[in-house]
């Protein structure tokens, strides 16, 4: 499906609610577009785009679904079915269109920075996530005698990813660290140290041992180091939107203010800001001009290191391939 | 109620114990001082201090109140209701005097590094977290073909925060990674690579994605990037007690070896230990002297950068304010 | 035992399968060379290596073992005993053998880098490791209404070490970060920011607050900071095999990408790359010779710092001891 005309779409899934009625989560278990190609299918076989666009969320058949849907998925009492009809990608205003966006982007039915996101955090309420499924955080506190032991993973407005799915073809090391709304490329691993936002990912296989900030996408075969940190924009006064070409590498614990190009090495332990200033070099080591980094934003086959005698951060002309482990990536 | 009057307390919970009897935690249910200002009251309505305060611990009426309560909790057979009465702040000694004085922390009663903890770490044995609570670490194995899966979440002395309370108000993305004793202020987000120590933590709204050692505190509308780090003096050999003043900025992936004042930034990537020699810079970039980074602690409106071209740590005048982003702190 | 003879050994053990009936994980309850010192015999007092070795795999008295053990070990209907009887030190070829080298190696019967573990990655299946078992990631979002909420720790090859056994004496903040085939030796914590991959680890009470790659060991009462990383050879293009003497500090953020001696620090945040260029001091500062970091493997007392005037990676004669905090490693 072309990503322009996923909209109009019909979610329907169940809703985890608090004592107060409010809805703390949706799982959805049906996502279709008009032309009824079904973006997400499970434990929803039968279910059709046409009977529901007839239907009012108040009419009696719609009710009547709804307990009948209800009743095979075996919810709990503090669960219902939710029905969640999205006409195009406006600014999100509820918990319910919140969630059926997280879930197109990890059902890789849209890419990162593709979709409207605006409002998702005023949407999101925060919830405990537990071994026992989201609580409120206000009402854990008088569960805890009465539902047994609760092991609280995470405490955010997001879920994380592989409580909803579990995408083809991919291994997180610490699923925690990977949350809903991560895009996640068949054959990507990410590894324990590796963390992935919402509206983030991989666009191809790749190794991830870094942290990829919100927004920010990397291409195919690139290899983020451990503990290396790409620049978000959502807290720390950074504008640009960083990224990451195909074949790059980002050395361990180094860290990337800048959009790279395709086949970039940043060298362990260097953080190139993009206001850093680097010394540019032809490839037989003769520095070219001084520029800000960020003005070589989206070049090429551009090595970064910090001159260990020197403590210059230079740009050199990249001339090794990275490649994948191949044995590391048949995620099977 | 000023902290300076916290002590006497009377704390009651329940303990988990092993297959010998010895306690493996407390979860403390009722906590007051003899103010009778109720420190913490979850599933336990009606106590009071003054009933308590003429009981003695082998009394009937004592005894009876215990199996009342322990039937109220509905307790397991490996649990029981402990007693704890603490006259003045003294070195700990035994695991009810840990666990109190880890709640006072971490339910904002007394700040890090004003209470006594001496003797914490002989008093906490060391622990299987586990989805079914606490286990012996040495006796799981034989317990897992009677009980079902064990997942255990860590094997340590401490356990994590919000296994035993969710202070209102914060978000934390990973909760493996915050220790019950952290003091976590109103508004604080320790995202997935943030981690909180106990005695450590928040005095005010904060954006945390690096790592408080114990015995740090950060200022409100401070932001710890990605991966920062604190040192600690728990190990590695540091005496100096680090800090982070209000509305500083700790860049993604740098560390941290002074107390900062307020309005500092350190540069992402950038490790300012105390020995580093600083070139002091004035406005126009001119150099003053030459100090050690420790000569600086506690000093506002410094940035700290590597020049690029030089390799030089620089420390210069901070004209940017740093503010920590709305949406993402309104922890709802 | 010395670790030359633990060949040929038989390993009984669970396995769970997925709905097609293949394999996901062996948990051993049995390990025994030849010597018939036992290796491991958690659940499984009685059973000896004679009655094993003359047993075919489709003996009826094998069966009817197998039936036995199977009910004393209450398996479920996705369980099934198996039998793996390894003759020699060879290339790993099935799922039973993988777990058996993982367990060696946890059990600290063999050392890392001693065994033949090539093969590890296409014996094994990736599995989604959650508080209900190994679950088949195709089959697991079928499997959530039926069975309840799922927390899924990890997607990945390996398991976390914990869910399979707790070596005594170890810390461990953040299991999820410790795999099977971990080796840990009595006396190490690993911190939350701490990670250990299979066939790699402590070869004595140790600080781990970072990242030991697979192949990678640490000598005994060294400390490894927060956040740092050491080279691994599996990915990032890397062949030389690092490791990390006695009595040595990696500070927090550093990185080291080459096998360092006994006694030696790299200073907080400073990334040391093989090819790093290095001025050698003598103990008066002078500087000796320019030399590739490479060419200082395996030395003893060396401390690597950058200049923080200069930029200069420098290399300096150690004259400190790193000394752990004798509190922090009583780990019982």
């Amino acid at each position: 499906m072309s990503q322009m005309n996923v909209f109009p779409l019909i979610g329907i899934g169940a809703a985890t609610l608090n004592s107060k009625g409010e809805m703390l989560d949706v799982r959805y278990h049906y996502i279709s577009s008009e032309s009824e190609e079904h973006i997400n299918n499970i434990n929803s076989k039968g279910l059709n785009y046409k009977f529901f666009e007839q239907l009012t969320e108040e009419s009696s058949e719609m009710n009547e679904f709804k307990e009948a849907f209800s009743r095979s998925l075996a919810l709990d009492s503090n669960q219902k079915i939710i029905f969640c009809r999205v006409e195009s990608d406006k600014k999100i205003d509820n918990i319910c269109d919140a969630y059926l966006k997280l879930y197109l982007l990890s059902l890789r039915v849209v890419k990162p920075n593709s979709i409207n996101l605006e409002g998702i955090f005023s949407a999101l309420p925060n919830v405990a996530w537990t071994n026992q499924g989201p609580v409120d955080p206000k009402e854990i506190e008088s569960l805890r005698s009465t539902k047994g032991n609760f092991l609280v993973r995470s405490v955010d407005k997001f879920p994380c990813l592989t409580d909803y799915l579990i995408p083809t073809g991919v291994r997180i090391g610490d699923s925690t660290r990977v949350r809903l709304g991560a895009y996640l490329s068949e054959g990507t691993t990410v590894m324990h140290e590796g963390f992935v936002n919402f509206n983030a990912g991989t666009l191809g296989a790749a190794m991830i041992e870094g942290r990829i900030s919100a927004g920010v996408v990397v291409g195919k075969n690139s290899d983020l180091g451990g503990g290396c940190s790409t620049m978000g924009t959502l807290s720390g006064g950074n504008d640009i939107k960083i990224s990451v070409g195909d074949d790059c590498l980002l050395g361990a614990n180094s860290g990337l203010g800048i959009p790279l190009g395709d086949r970039c090495i940043v060298e362990a332990g260097l953080y190139l800001t993009g206001g850093s200033k680097v010394e540019k070099k032809d490839k037989d080591g003769n520095t070219i001009e001084i520029v800000k980094a960020s003005d070589l934003s989206h070049q090429n086959d551009l090595l970064f290191i910090r001159n260990s005698l020197t403590g210059v951060i230079e740009c050199r002309p990249n001339m090794k391939n990275v490649e994948l482990n191949e044995t590391l990536h048949s995620n099977d």
